[in-house]
């Protein structure tokens, strides 16, 4: 998406370490009129995909997601990191490692919100190794819902995640695919 | 806002020690139609006042902002709790008591984000005590930057930050103010 790899271009930053920091538009400040357009171009990518859920996990997830929705007119699920004392009942719960915090949450998701007949479109602001989406895959499958397929913003083609979900069969739409970066000179390049 | 309490009324849950369950509509599942009639309100609401950024707070409330952001036409900056590694350089910084959680947390906002020219909307799914509204307005002023208002979907009037944040001075509209609720009867009254 042109306008997605363009914006990263002008906004983005590349940090050593592999850290791409988009956090003035897309995961701490928030363009909401970007996220219009990423929502639109998910809605005709999927078009093909009957959804009737989107699924997401906090905290940076969640906006692009709702934002997202409104191209889908479904509601959409957020996944919680940690037992929060307001969840009912029973839960779905995974393990997530993340890359960017360098530790472990337990992700979990109200067993209300997720049944069988359910065709799930997750959505997340990075792939990079594919821990969140794992988990969240994970969820989805104990739910015994489907996964229709998975949108994300930025995936770091670099790193193993998007290989390893493809290679299950399951369809990523990455808005911008980073081949390449260098903090050195700061240039970013992405797969065509 | 009648929609908002029509809705609390039918799928909203009283559990004991004063818990007001919403998570199948507002903080876990989400209804974004519901999200966009909330924004369509606040706008009106607060049309007498130049906003020119939305500040929230992980995970609940940035759905909410985002979506409500679109009646605005500005961008959504959410803190974020505990420091990240992908966090540059200086943050404002406080700390927020979450009654939902039981626990202290460290909250964060770049100060990339948050100037003095600033007019901000702060927008949350919830006020009971007061403390994450605390917090927010905490880091607001550190900023120099003017808190223009405080949109809140759903405020337990029989608890104090309603009537705190007020005694400041700060407009605060709550979209839907519980009275009072009744765990055994499921009985919820609101302020009319």
């Amino acid at each position: 998406m042109k306008l997605l790899e363009e914006r990263i271009r002008k906004d983005g930053t590349v940090k050593a370490g592999n850290v791409l920091k988009v956090d003035s538009f897309l995961n701490h400040q928030m363009d909401i009129d970007l996220f219009n357009e990423m929502g639109k171009e998910w809605a005709r990518l999927f078009a093909d995909r009957k959804i009737t859920k989107i699924l997401t996990v906090e905290a940076s997830g969640i906006g692009i997601a709702c934002v997202a929705a409104q191209h889908f007119h479904v509601p959409v699920v957020f996944a919680k990191k940690s037992q929060s004392v307001n969840i009912d009942g029973e839960v779905y719960s995974t393990k997530i490692e993340s890359f960017t915090h360098k530790r472990v949450y337990d992700v979990i998701v109200s067993k209300k919100f997720l049944h069988p007949e359910d065709h799930i479109l997750i959505i997340d602001d990075f792939l990079a190794n594919g821990c969140a989406l794992e988990g969240l895959i994970d969820i989805v499958n104990k739910a015994g819902a489907s996964v229709e397929g998975v949108g994300i913003a930025v995936e770091k083609g670099f790193q193993k995640g998007g290989d390893l979900i493809r290679s299950k069969g399951i369809r990523v739409e990455s808005l911008a695919i980073v081949e390449s970066m260098d903090d050195k000179t700061g240039e970013i390049t992405f797969r065509s």
